[in-house]
């Protein structure tokens, strides 16, 4: 793992915990990024729901926010200032979650990052999909999130 | 509002919050209750994202359990004890909430009670379709939730 790929992933999961109260909450932290693919981490303590595994709530938020930081990434690393905003998203919960648990992010198989900075070149603003997913049991995912992520340039 | 319908509605906004620790990081609690529609509330300051309004896993969170608890109830109401999942659902963010929120959570137009409940009596196990929404601006939606629910008969 290149050492300048992690370290904006790092700061970017401590400045989400210092802005978003409920990953404070959710105790979530950077699990990996490797430039193409970026995970968010939680434990499952803070995450139960009344059944004893993981919250559909956590699982949803944490999914999210991890498509959230890839694009976020990705845009820092062009040096890009832009605001992201995730769209329309589908979820599917297909297992539950007895441990601490993550949430791996994608981009999805039609996505395109250089046609996504081409449309933010010349309209100032961009869509991307991803696929996310909380790994599950027997190589199967968990759950899954299917999420268009919407980019502004600022200013 | 009868008196009758609010109780078990607050007995379980109650529970969750015991049961669930991000429901309490949510400061979540009943709005209200008619038997037919749900809604729960939260305040904007625990739920905030970094641009100052609510984080999008916060709606997701609170669109989600409404509708949950809107299928508890029912099942309750009737004396089922049955276990209540969600399966599959759509989120759409269609405007920033830049105040307290609450989320409502409805039968979907082609849901069936009674179908719900025959299947229930037959097969242990039933599935319901929910509309759930935040309100927003303009008598428009801010967000809004597409969602199956799943039951099963416990023991």
């Amino acid at each position: 793992m290149a050492h300048d790929l992690r370290d904006p992933a790092r700061h970017l999961a401590r400045e989400i915990l210092e802005d978003i109260p409920l990953a404070r909450a959710m105790q979530l932290r950077l699990h990996d990024y490797d430039g193409a693919c970026l995970s968010l981490a939680a434990p499952l303590a803070p995450n139960v729901n009344d059944k004893g595994c993981a919250f559909g709530g956590s699982l949803a938020s944490l999914l999210t926010l991890a498509g959230w930081a890839l694009v976020v990434l990705a845009l820092r690393e062009r040096g890009e200032d832009a605001d992201v905003f995730v769209g329309e998203s589908t979820i599917r919960y297909l297992q539950p979650v007895w441990e601490d648990f993550r949430a791996e992010a994608r981009p999805a198989a039609e996505a395109d990052w250089s046609a996504f900075f081409a449309a933010l070149d010349v309209r100032g603003k961009a869509r991307i999909a991803l696929d996310c997913r909380v790994p599950g049991g027997d190589d199967q995912p968990a759950a899954t999130l299917e999420a268009r992520y919407v980019a502004k340039r600022r200013g």
